[in-house]
């Protein structure tokens, strides 16, 4: 079958690869949209990164580049392994791609997401969402109700990491009205958050208060359009200033960064209530410095939030079926797989500021694939 | 009256006031026993720093230095203000000395201790300790229980520090012997988050592991006396190896920072379990650098404990009470307020190691003035 194999920093091949069996337990699943995300753009302009280098094979899976791209995707169940009695064939799914140990103190504690052997199907091994062909573990897989498409199947990965993050702020939940939060970046990331906090507020007739901070005007506006009620260009008005004008001298509850510069957490840390959190969601480059006074002295918090946990896809999907949130305008591009490279990684470069999510349509690329031959 | 009070850097005048009189809602005290703090120290080192300088007076108290000094100490109740019927005069308390608006919105929300406006008795102004007598609002006011001695009253608000960071750290409370704890640093500090730890422990008989890191043999020496199970040198052994052999690989639950220090920092984040936390208690001399990927991949905290709440000192006066801490050893010296320059001062610098808490005797040092007259 074909497949979408990372070889190496700016080497990305579409190729032949052995079609992987059912076993049991396991589940064969046939691709359908997959979703390019900022990791995999970062392989492949400074990889590997995550991607375990030969000679270092990932713990769990015992395998190293090349490896198969794609972990944001939806698909088609093709066959089921034998004991499964809970999905059928012609199923439309998605797929959580975490790989963990299971044993460890973190997954016997559910964070799963802080497993030290931690790892992504479509970056660690076991093939990846840009294949003609999948076969998962059943836990990884995740039932579309009726009313999700198999496009919006493809944007539960990443909106399960903003579902995440707002899950495990320290706010009461449901969210109500009264609590204010900031988010730092209107990326795919920082748009994920926003709907999550439409997703988990008690009312979607009176929402919390939602702040973000976005240099760029394209992705001001899609804040705006997924709801965020008030947006600030970072560059032009002190943050500080407008979020204490925006929540009467109190500051926010909660800010999630999502952006990992360090004049944005300067900022966050002192637009926050006393009492209130810093919630992580970006990866740093390097370390930051933190004014730990600031933190102290207002009993501030600064935590981490990990991709997500065995419960976010759950409640994701329910959100999306049940029409709190609809997220169809984080798909700005579609292409095909042989476009991946060009309509793909460079565009999410050169007009970052314009994409939100890039999906791979597989049935488009393998129908274009059928008629040229491989 | 007499009163001790800081006029300026390495300036401490024990000279003639006027007496404070009594008015509504507020209670006159005649101190007893008076607790130095680091503080005070840092203020007689390298005043003004909380003390409001002149020109610059404390918004509540409209007081700048000299301001009298004091503010860890118990006594007897002299007379009460008109209004006040659930206090009377010769009963034995402590006071609280908190100086907060209690209209802004931390006030509102139970933070007093985030008060913008925070201040404290014995350094902001309204009179210290360390005069013959101070008037306070009512609410300052904490009754002894019988079996609570007033020297053991001096020592209620550096033990509420501890009660407060171990009181709002993430963990289940009662702390259960499953959870593991971390110290960081073996001062005054250090041992009250000890005591807390066990005065806020499910039972006394398998209380929550406690760990503590300090380089000096005397502190080493009254962590074990107060109660550390486990106490490491981080100059001669590997903090976060040690602490992953103790905790059988898993790592702290939370990590009280009583220490402030970059190094003692790094070891902590990287000593604590996936979803652990870092309470910082210290107070840090310049910003601290964080691997923010550290915290973020396993999903770990950090967060400031500020002074108390306005309940911390009568849960320590509970745990005194009942026996479940025994404070005494804290006290490692006991002066007259003529020697607070050279008894006082001097020993906690120059025999900072084996110096806890230091308290003045004010009923020795009246006596001794009474022969000598003032």
């Amino acid at each position: 079958m074909r497949a979408l194999r990372f070889h190496g920093k700016k080497d990305i091949r579409l190729e032949q690869v052995e079609e992987p069996q059912v076993r049991p337990g396991w589940v064969k699943v046939k691709p359908a949209f997959v979703g390019i995300c900022g990791t995999d753009l970062h392989e492949y302009l400074d990889g590997n990164n995550l991607i375990p280098k030969p000679g270092h094979p990932h713990s769990i899976t015992k395998e190293t580049s090349p490896v198969t791209l794609g972990h944001e995707f939806s698909g088609v169940v093709e066959e089921v392994g034998q004991g499964i009695i809970d999905l059928e064939v012609g199923q439309r799914v998605c797929v959580q791609p975490t790989i963990y140990c299971g044993k460890c103190h973190a997954c016997q504690s559910d964070l799963h997401n802080s497993c030290p052997q931690y790892g992504f199907i479509g970056l660690s091994g076991w093939g990846g969402g840009l294949a003609e062909y999948i076969v998962v573990p059943r836990q990884a897989v995740w039932e579309l109700p009726s009313n999700v498409s198999l496009e919006y199947g493809a944007l539960v990965e990443p909106l399960a990491v903003g579902f995440h993050a707002v899950d495990i702020a320290p706010i009461a939940h449901p969210i109500k009205s009264s609590t204010s939060m900031l988010v730092l970046g209107g990326g795919p990331i920082g748009l994920s958050v926003i709907q999550a906090i439409h997703g988990q507020a008690a009312s979607s007739e009176s929402p919390p208060v939602i702040i973000v901070s976005e240099p760029t005007a394209a992705r001001q506006q899609f804040a705006r359009e997924f709801g965020a009620h008030h947006v600030i260009n970072p560059l032009t008005t002190d943050l500080v200033t407008k979020i204490m004008e925006l929540t009467d001298d109190r500051g926010v509850d909660v800010v999630f960064d999502a952006a990992g510069v360090q004049v944005g957490l300067d900022g966050a840390v002192r637009s926050l209530c006393a009492g209130g959190t810093v919630v992580n969601i970006a990866v740093w480059p390097k370390r930051a410095t933190l004014d730990m006074n600031e933190i102290t002295f207002r009993q501030r918090s600064y935590m981490g939030s990990a991709t997500y946990s065995n419960r976010d896809f759950g409640r994701v999907l329910e959100a999306i079926e049940s029409g709190k949130i609809k997220p169809g305008a984080m798909i700005t591009s579609m292409i095909a797989l042989e476009e991946i490279e060009d309509k793909g990684f460079r565009a999410l470069i050169e007009e970052k500021d314009t994409q939100v999510k890039i999906l791979v349509d597989m049935g488009r690329s393998l129908r274009k694939d059928s008629a040229v031959a491989v």
